[in-house]
């Protein structure tokens, strides 16, 4: 056992103690009442991951990938997905949705993409995007997704798509 | 020093570069491949808080206390508000459609709120609510705010809200 015999009152034990009670700078302060830097903001890293999922979610929504699509919202009653005409509470109302849309009409085009990135594991994606229908007649609309990452991957856990009036 | 001397092989440099490699359980694993625990969600300290943050938020709004919504929307050039007929980006532009927007008209009645947080800094309100016209006519909205708490206190990094259609 590391720190053991004669090093016991200077060792792991008494240091795991002081560590929990003043947090490690670099790892995020987690007691209930200090906040996280600015400094997590935008790391290079989950900024560059954040955006990658990003963009196979938007394959998979013009492609219709229900699969992908269920995979990449995360699986909770407490996920929520507001749509154009629709209030989703929990997995089982958005994949019922999923399931039941039509594939049709789904191709878009991103107009601008904001991602922004909090510490390691949590990031919001801000999309403005364009319709073209079969008349060629032409709708705006947004897209908002907060994303966690959990042991499974980048999951969206709350989303909000709505035309543009 | 703590573990000065004969124990500085198994005291608080060692266990430190230990404890940044490995995490510590109960502060979430930080490092940027590794994913915070789903026990994280819904902490009742924290929810109660942003509980009474969005409590206060919606007071503001109904009251257009300009100055206490501006001051509950982070300070930055990321973050983004998506209304109802108006795509904002930036502290600039929030700020600008706040001073423009006529006070009348803002009162709306919850329909139903949910809020979900994670870890100790994150957390979702999503919120149906219904407005009353002049002439009575009733007209059905949805609210997403993505928020996180910083040194200054919790703050919302992305807003959508749009009608039902």
């Amino acid at each position: 056992m590391i720190g053991s015999g004669n090093c016991e009152k200077s060792g792991p034990n008494r240091w795991l103690r002081r560590v929990r009670f003043l947090g490690l700078p670099g790892f995020g302060r987690r007691d209930p009442f200090t906040a996280v830097n600015e400094s997590d903001i935008n790391l290079t890293a989950v900024r560059a991951e954040l955006t990658a999922v990003s963009d196979r979610y938007e394959a998979a929504l013009v492609a219709n990938d229900v699969p992908a699509l269920q995979e990449l919202f995360w699986e909770s009653p407490y996920v929520v997905r507001f749509g154009a005409t629709e209030n989703l509470y929990g997995t089982a109302e958005i994949e019922a949705f999923r399931r039941a849309r039509p594939a049709a009409g789904l191709a878009r085009t991103i107009i601008r993409r904001e991602v922004v990135t909090f510490g390691t594991d949590t990031g919001a994606v801000s999309v403005e995007f364009e319709r073209t229908a079969a008349d060629g007649s032409r709708t705006r609309g947004r897209q908002s997704q907060f994303w966690r990452r959990f042991p499974e991957g980048w999951r969206v856990v709350s989303a909000h798509v709505s035309g543009m009036k």
